[in-house]
């Protein structure tokens, strides 16, 4: 495409940046709060900010600052104070919410500093308090704020332990969570019994509020209990730092408080709103490509799976469009989110997305005006400065002229020298949200449905 | 469900069993083949029986014998001649029609000796006989009959180093039809100046013609040059049989003569109907859930890729459904079809369609009322007598109770095992037919749409 992008190649671009657009922190913040007077309605919810003495803002996560300014924009100087971390470089310019920088995806001392003032503002809310928290990707990392006794160090110690032998992310979680003072509900228990309305912008898969930031703002489900019998199972008590077991122990002697569990006070008064996930983004790329003319199937924001045999199905689907006009007629738009894997084994340079438009390349062998473009909503796709790559019917043609393999830069993983020798690389740069993934697949172009 | 099987069970039976019904053998043909009068209509093509002096049938596959007493109960006596090759056991009683038995997969004296005759019935027919030849999955092992100077082991062979070297099935496929005097349109060849209309159960995804059977009445788009590129590009011509090389390369001198290409006079009064297929199953499949008041979607009949990735993409728009009403609206019946592969790490005892359900059942954790039915269409799933295997939300539950791990079975490729101790195998005996497997996921039950 070499610069010049086909019409179906814009139409891709087009509903990829409607989707975008629905999901930037400022819109999303916009869509779900607004001020009415006095009132501020949040998603059904209304709040008569008149009832409240003060106003503090909190939260973490690589959009808070942009979530920050949006919240700044509705709510100005009703703001009383707020602060807030994001990774190193995520800034906006705040009136009233102050900043910590920190580091990301290993927490740092700055972190800790960040983590320390979030949770000293969120103690001296009080009932007359409403606070609202701003979360987001990397929210977890960003709020490491360890229970007495334990250091950031035997945390991470911990965690690699848990890693090495092979828990799933659920156990990991629940041992965080008996770790933390803040996350699995223990930002709900420090502002309690202040008002709390929670704005999520979702970056995993099925927007499991439990699992967005480790959960700050909502009840744990897993005991004391049950973190022993991580370790028991996986035999890694001699592993685990001594002053973890000894904190666990002392849990389930109930000499140190559990985490909140659901039921207790401290969530009475607390709304989660998800203001932005991948669902909202295929939804509005759905909208757009219904207004470019094409038949839509938004097929599931969930996707995740081995990249290729996910482009694979892709394919077979759009396949079935072009044989028997099923699941749904020419011109035809599939959508779909979610975070694909990548089983590395070659030595290449590449990200899921780009991966993804190679082998649906290679796949679509044989077709007839078929265009993919798969990128990741924040941007970057992989260790590279690309957020996806396009693929269409010329795609394999093109580069076999330009003595290229296919087969041979996906088998060695290397999609992005690929798309890059073909001028094919979709590059957004940085766009301040994350709700993982969309992918864009176009059947026939809108020209079709006149031919038919 | 211990034989008792739950209304949601009941109806994905309901729905399996009516794709089936479509792709059965008699069904099938008869469903593309009328007699009017003295007029053979065939899939909008109409032929006048009195213009000729013969009509054979010819033909191999699974399903040939069904396909064959389908045509018989059409055309009666008006058969002159005709003979079959079919996999041993694999009878009915004809009334005209001779049959065959031969090896499958492994082709045998008997398959040769079955090839020939049909090939001199073939050579016997002239520009007044009328040829019907049946072709189903299983043909092309049952049709085997070398070039001259190659031997039944001289192929084998040849077939054995390509599949070590790592060949495609396309590369493979080109180099047998150089060998056969009946693949690649060997056939069609043979019965020329005759009239051909060629009935086609596919076992194949995509349904593409030159695949099935290895297209004993369609062109063949290789060469001989194309298979001696192929033999440099893999560098084995020190292990291919030296009968093998002489024959290649007398090709390429035009010593013997090319397969037969498009547009070559044997294609004139050529018709290929595919009267059976994964789609066709799948149509009648999606209107059997309408009629039990589900919504569908008809995904695709070509799905392919690892097992339990694909059970994970299919979970995951169950979960959508069940979620935000997308890609659509509960009562939902998910269809999809195409034929998975597994690659086996452990030592159990499985099939794909069980390996699918089994996946599929892990996924759906925490959702409610889902059900999934996946079976093979010819009841012969793997090495098992299972066709397939049904799972929903309470599988995990029921088989933790039973003390069977859910994962350890799937990691030991054992579902064979965990569903037969569950009571949850389908069984439904051969079926006479293969257009690979079908897969029924339900979300939500036909209630579901009262309670909305």
């Amino acid at each position: 495409m070499n610069g010049q992008l086909s019409d179906n190649c814009r139409n891709t671009v087009d509903i990829f940046q409607a989707g975008l657009q629905a999901v930037a922190p400022g819109e999303a913040i916009k869509t779900f709060c607004q001020l009415d007077g006095e009132r501020l309605k949040v998603d059904g919810q209304s709040y008569d900010l008149s009832q409240f003495d003060k106003i503090f803002v909190l939260g973490a996560g690589k959009a808070a600052a942009s979530m920050g300014k949006a919240l700044e924009e509705i709510l100005g100087k009703r703001i009383t104070d707020g602060i807030i971390t994001v990774k190193y470089d995520h800034l906006e310019k705040l009136q009233t919410i102050k900043i910590q920088e920190a580091g990301h995806p290993v927490p740092d001392q700055n972190g800790l500093d960040g983590a320390r003032a979030i949770y000293q503002l969120a103690k001296s809310a009080d009932e007359k308090t409403l606070v609202i928290c701003l979360i987001s990707g990397g929210g977890s990392a960003l709020l490491p704020l360890p229970v007495a006794g334990v250091t950031l160090e035997d945390k991470q110690e911990t965690t690699k332990v848990l890693l090495a032998c092979g828990a799933t992310i659920h156990e990991i979680n629940a041992i965080r969570k008996h770790l933390s003072v803040i996350k699995g509900g223990g930002l709900a228990k420090a502002v309690y019994p202040a008002t709390l309305i929670t704005l999520i912008l979702s970056d995993v898969v099925g927007d499991d509020l439990d699992s967005i930031a480790s959960g700050p703002c909502v009840p744990d489900s897993k005991t004391f209990a049950d973190c022993k019998a991580i370790f028991t199972k996986y035999s890694i008590d001699d592993e685990i730092p001594s002053c973890v077991l000894i904190h666990i122990e002392a849990g389930i002697a109930g000499q140190v408080a559990e985490t909140p569990k659901a039921g207790q006070d401290f969530f009475i008064k607390t709304q989660n709103v998800i203001v932005a996930s991948n669902f909202n983004a295929l939804l509005k790329a759905k909208e757009k490509a219904v207004e470019l003319g094409y038949n839509t199937l938004l097929l599931s924001s969930m996707l995740e799976g081995e990249t290729r045999d996910v482009a694979a199905n892709h394919i077979a689907i759009a396949r079935e469009v072009q044989l028997h006009g099923y699941p749904l007629q020419q011109p035809a738009c599939i959508l779909s989110g979610g975070e694909t894997t990548v089983k590395i084994q070659g030595t290449g340079k590449g990200g899921r997305c780009q991966e993804f438009a190679l082998a649906a390349a290679i796949k679509m062998t044989g077709m007839k005006n078929v265009t993919v473009l798969c990128a990741g909503t924040d941007g970057s796709d992989g260790p590279t400065d690309a957020a996806g790559a396009f693929a269409d019917e010329t795609t394999v043609q093109r580069a076999l002229i330009a003595k290229l393999d296919p087969q041979q830069y996906l088998d060695n993983n290397d999609s992005y020298y690929f798309f890059d020798r073909l001028g094919d690389l979709y590059k957004t740069g940085p766009t301040n949200t994350n709700v993982m993934d969309l992918r864009i697949i176009l059947v026939g172009s809108q020209s079709t449905r006149l031919e038919n």
